[in-house]
């Protein structure tokens, strides 16, 4: 490493942030100019704007329009260096994160690094049904839903060709629902005169919710509207049924077999291994309980925030979703800052819950803020106005309304490309050889 | 297979093409509303516009800006049949094509399978200097190039150091001449402000050309100025200069070792294996001699066209560009169509050349058709408008045309992400084990 690495003149606090997802960037974002060291460390270069993910899955939206390089977002500030490389381990009495590029000494320590997908115990399940966490899951899964297509355009067998054409969509929130909304839409609109042999229209959809009822976090009568709307669109949407087994040919419902060729995982999540970095604690989902200010306890100088800690608030824990993270990395910004302006320290962290949104498919969506509620066309507009707007950069704000009104126009989805997994370049030498 | 596959109602020809390139679409477009049923067979889903993939390769485009699904393309035509297969042999005695997916027959065939790089006997230099022929080769180039500025900000070996930042270009044709205009811009432009510890403007770009000048087949004084253009924009052009080694720490040219850990092969080019297929006689870069009419010698049912065919007019060869191979497409396709309609035969295949272009990069290009030139400010223009008319679909020129915009005013690069290659699933999973 350069010595430089290290930070010299290090009579300023030396800052290192691990993750830079909606709270790892806040944190940098609220530090502002404020006089430390920043070290930004992430495995992947880019920040990936997740609730967008299922766009890109669902071939409506292009990688590079949900994700932006994280250098380019902070990377300027003289402040600030960009690290890419992945933790291995924290040692906090030598208060040194220990990553696969170097050692990085730290003053404070923010653990911003998220969540990935529980199978609840049957990891064994992963490769059947991938989740949507990265942009690498989002064209995994958009290679599987458009290959099944094409397999079943090929297949005699009727019973074969009906697995290719049932997708699972495991876990009705959020996720699952625009999931399930968007391969609809798909088979429904973008697919129909592309195929001779299958009618895409006939796809079967599944979206499978072992509580009572989808998207949990709404009012009752707003998950029920959900529902009808994902039904008029051709979902089946079954709950109150867990998922028992798992694998390549399909799923098991309870006791009923799901023969299915596309399954996707939007049920469980577990944090990051951040927990186990410092040896503390951790709840069922692996996130680490916190204090008032958001600090590990016996660590003042370590924070958690966003999916990587669990906090209650008014008996609710504060749920895991960007604006949660993002509030959290903005007051642990500023009372770093504080901290090293030597002004008084900020009061306990509070969360303020802005509301919730999700959309089912053109012109449906369901948001609702405080006492407002909208459903339908209005709904579906401010979603889209809203998540535009959070976007990263003018240029990806451009280059997604444009991709929306295109395919709104057109039924059309211009990102509908099956690119092969793995080095092609080894792949093109078995080939030939 | 479903019987359909076969064709029922045989009365018509059927017409059998292979390959979704700039040849295998035209000849589909050609033949219009002729009589007769259509398969068109590609292993990938898409068309992609080759002649922007180092747009991709270097950051500036999304791979759906330059790729657009087949399906999309002539799906919707009744009697085209769009099939994503792998072609293992042609039984020409049968009159039978043998893929992956089913035994296709034929009445007419038409070999448009394009070409893919030749390391002209040094097969073993393709992984650690991959060519660009698909999408997946330019995101595996953009990957590579992206990583190695990262992995040059965390060495402090300045020796390992300078090889991180040294891309070798091995081939001074159009591609090789763009592909370094495009790295040296995103290393000039897009990244300086992004990394602390390394200058990406001190990164050495070598483009080597084993001729005796760069872009041969423009007039010698535009070869001069591109040589002229590139070098003002801090790229080493290397003329006269056989490669001998490659490997992944850097290339031998002649007597010389260079170290470097990005090599990107725009050198020479082999036929797809048509011309084994098919059993005949091929020259050395295993294309097919065809007939006047571009049939294969032997077999008026087959055509071979595009990289897949060879042709001497007035003494020279058919060039291996785009738009010879969609003329070749234009006049098989309304041969076939004139067959089937019984009108008389027309006369032999002439290709015309409209010119060449290429470009070096922002504001600097080399135009020649005809007697019209054009270079800088000027070219770049004329090269822009004609790459965006050219693209398939409104939406993916409106997009293009926003990159662009963006790009040219801002500098920036809106696809600059490393994303893994090989399933994330698997990947998390052993990260997680």
């Amino acid at each position: 490493m350069p010595e430089r690495m290290g930070h010299e003149g290090a009579a300023r606090p030396r800052v290192v942030v691990v993750g830079g997802g909606f709270g790892g960037l806040e944190v940098v974002r609220a530090l502002g100019r404020a006089p430390v060291d920043i070290t930004l460390i992430d495995r992947q270069n880019h920040h990936c704007f997740q609730p967008l993910l299922y766009q890109v899955a669902t071939a409506a939206l292009s990688p590079a329009d949900i994700a932006w390089p994280i250098r380019g977002i902070v990377g300027s500030r003289p402040n600030v260096t960009v690290l890419m490389a992945e933790v291995d381990a924290v040692d906090t009495a030598g208060r040194c994160v220990r990553t696969t590029a170097a050692d990085i000494p730290y003053d404070v320590l923010v653990l911003a690094t998220g969540a990935t997908h529980s199978y609840f115990g049957h990891d064994e399940w992963s490769e059947a049904a991938p989740g949507l966490k990265r942009v690498e899951d989002a064209t995994e899964i958009r290679r599987r839903v458009l290959i099944a297509f094409e397999r079943a355009e090929l297949v005699s067998d009727p019973a074969e060709r009906a697995r290719l054409m049932t997708f699972v969509l495991v876990g009705g929130g959020p996720t699952g629902v625009e999931m399930a909304g968007a391969i609809a839409e798909l088979a429904r609109h973008a697919l129909p005169l592309d195929f001779h042999h299958i009618d895409p229209r006939r796809a079967r959809i599944v979206l499978v919710e072992a509580g009572p009822r989808i998207l949990a976090a709404f009012p009752e009568h707003l998950s029920a509207y959900a529902k009808r709307a994902l039904e008029k669109m051709g979902v089946e949407v079954r709950t109150g049924v867990p998922v028992t087994a798992c694998d390549e040919s399909g799923v098991t419902l309870a006791e009923e077999r799901l023969p299915a060729a596309t399954i996707i995982w939007a049920a469980g999540v577990v944090a990051s291994p951040a927990a186990r970095w410092l040896g503390v604690e951790s709840d069922r989902a692996g996130r680490v309980p916190v204090e008032a200010d958001l600090s590990v306890p016996g660590h003042p100088e370590i924070f958690a925030i966003g999916d990587t800690a669990t906090r209650k608030q008014d008996g609710k824990p504060i749920p895991g979703i960007a604006p949660a993270a993002k509030q959290m990395g903005r007051y642990v910004g500023r009372r770093i800052a504080a901290r090293a302006a030597g002004e008084p320290e900020t009061g306990p962290f509070v969360y303020r819950h802005q509301g919730d949104l999700a959309t089912i498919g053109r012109k449906a969506a369901v948001v609702k803020l405080g006492r407002l509620e909208l459903r339908g066309f209005l709904g579906w507009v401010f979603w889209s106005v809203v998540h535009v707007y959070f976007l990263i950069g003018t240029r990806n704000r451009l280059s997604v309304a444009l991709s929306w009104g295109w395919n709104y126009l057109t039924f059309q989805r211009g990102a509908r490309l099956i690119t092969e997994t793995g080095p092609p370049v080894l792949r093109r030498r078995q080939k030939e050889g």
